[in-house]
């Protein structure tokens, strides 16, 4: 799928702290010697012929060309006419498999340990068709979109994953005991594609009864797959099981091509300041470079990150600590072994 | 609103561990002198005329007299033809509120402190419409329905509950950022309410990083508004903090009528065996004479449910404790005085 020696990476910094953050993980992937370049682009909206706003055409070619991508966080003006460009980003390359491990790490305390879940969430329909209507004044539906394809496809990738990476258990979460038909697709599509894992255990859970026992006790759940909405509220759920969004990596998957980012915010107020973490960011480039099967740089660069969260010497002020994103980016490179 | 004097309440003891709990609760009733007569009911579901399985006309009579009920846990059978009972009786009495709060007991040991919020939540409308298509083989849809009408009534209840209650904050939940018609009708109605309570805070809150929140410090937040499903999910995430569905009461408030629940399941692996925890029934019966301004006796309960549960001396299974229903119930009168 890749070509060997030095691949092109679409690297797309974002705006606020994100080009501060990619810095710090271009700095650490230079002084790990991933064999990788960057071929950097702005995806600030531009207006497109047809008035709306959008990602730039340079932007849609070097992910074309590349087929995978690093991304920070990126701001959608508020206002008609605007769509979020993280979704658009999304919908633009049908990445169909958003996948979010949340970790416990080593240093970072919480209320929760040992927590090692991962969701799986179906990324281009759903309740984020985008298809709404004023029936008549002050009656509005929504139409959440199910299709067999879709549903077929995120269940096959969840199934495949877990069998990738030794998981256990597939857990498909829903409600189908209301939404019958939409969610009683999704679940099918679930336990057919079950059938084909016999090695992968299959469970299906109503999507509150999940929400209970999560916080009760996650160290029940393994791998998750669930339709689109679902997928958001369990990832930022997990997220913050973990020590929240700084802290917790995302992938976009599609057939064509792939995009990592980190799915924290902007964070206006700190930008430029050298305060950002960048941990988000830089586990989301770790994923990356395990898709792109260079798995031994994942580790090395992973096991660096890990060791300075463990030490706690040199963490960023969301994390307690004094270090200047700049420092902590010298901490983790100094562990490079 | 109530005559004065004996008043006449609706009682469905519903199925599995439901009578054995409802016992309970009419002896904690009946030695606290509550003024109450209840009026008890079956509503297994019936066969009505068009077929389709539904609440026993009876059952719905007495509701429709009385104007308030307390009922167990239900057993919809699963099947063509069969909805969830418990939906079935919000929708016939068009119960638009429903309330749950959940706060952190002593001596019941969970990983959170303090836990002290109100889900409030729309239950009519939404995702729970009811309204799904199969466009094309494959392809199915589902509505999601937001009115005016009922985000206003349920918003309204909202703040009028924080201020009856003496709470500060009303946060609305949503997803405007996706579903911008319809879940920005929702938020519209709420910012229009909160301009008519000034006394009461108003913000509003992504549902995912309400859910992030929400676990790594629940004391962000105190009456909580939104949707039909989100209530559904966020209630059951928020039960999850205080000890889980066997801890925590709920009521479904309507204009003509309100009925109040325990949600847990039941349970038929201990039904019959004196075996059942009765404390969520017991804590939405306390929840009921608050609403029938019987408060001097809902203090009375109230107070004696929770020094049995802080002496932990009496605690039913699920709770760690080896006492039966009937002891821990008899432990409960013993307490009152
Ligand atoms: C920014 C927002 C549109 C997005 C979503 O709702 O999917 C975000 O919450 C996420 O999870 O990536
Ligand atoms: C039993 C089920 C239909 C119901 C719901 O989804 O509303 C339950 O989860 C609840 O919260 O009362």
């Amino acid at each position: 799928q890749y070509s060997t020696g030095v691949r092109k990476v679409t690297l797309i910094p974002g705006h606020g702290i994100g080009p501060e953050i990619t810095v710090a993980v271009q700095k650490i992937f230079e002084a790990a010697k991933v064999p990788i370049e960057w071929d950097e682009v702005d995806v600030t909206a531009v207006r497109g012929p047809d008035g709306k706003f959008g990602i730039p055409q340079k932007a849609i070619d070097s992910v074309n060309a590349n087929k995978i991508g690093l991304k920070g966080p990126l701001m959608t003006p508020v206002g008609k006419g605007y769509r979020s460009l993280n979704l658009a980003l999304r919908k633009e390359f049908d990445l169909y498999a958003n996948v979010r491990p949340c970790k416990s790490l080593d240093g970072i305390k919480t209320l929760y340990d040992n927590v090692d879940v991962v969701t799986i969430r179906e990324n281009t329909e759903g309740e984020y068709s985008g298809i709404e209507h004023e029936i008549v004044d002050g009656v509005v539906q929504s139409i959440k979109l199910i299709t067999e394809e879709a549903s077929k496809r995120v269940a096959e990738f969840a199934f495949q994953f877990a069998r990738d990476n030794k998981r256990k258990k597939v857990t498909a979460v829903h409600k189908a005991n209301i939404m019958r038909m939409s969610d009683g697709l999704f679940l099918r599509c679930c336990r057919d594609l079950a059938t084909k894992y016999p090695d992968i255990k299959f469970e299906e859970r109503y999507l509150d009864t999940v929400c209970l026992n999560m916080v009760q006790d996650p160290s029940k759940f393994d791998v998750l797959v669930m339709p689109n909405l679902y997928g958001d509220i369990m990832s930022d759920m997990c997220s913050g099981l973990v020590g929240g969004l700084g802290l917790t990596p995302s992938g976009n998957i599609g057939k064509n091509g792939a995009l990592f980012e980190s799915v924290h915010g902007t964070a206006p107020d700190i930008a430029g300041k050298d305060m950002a973490n960048p941990t988000a960011l830089l586990l989301s480039s770790i994923m990356m470079l395990r898709h792109m099967q260079l798995n031994e740089h994942a580790d090395r660069v992973q096991n660096a990150c890990y060791e300075v969260l463990r030490e706690g010497k040199a963490l960023t002020g969301d994390l307690g600590g004094t270090a200047k994103c700049s420092e902590y980016t010298n901490a983790i490179i100094s562990k490079l072994n």
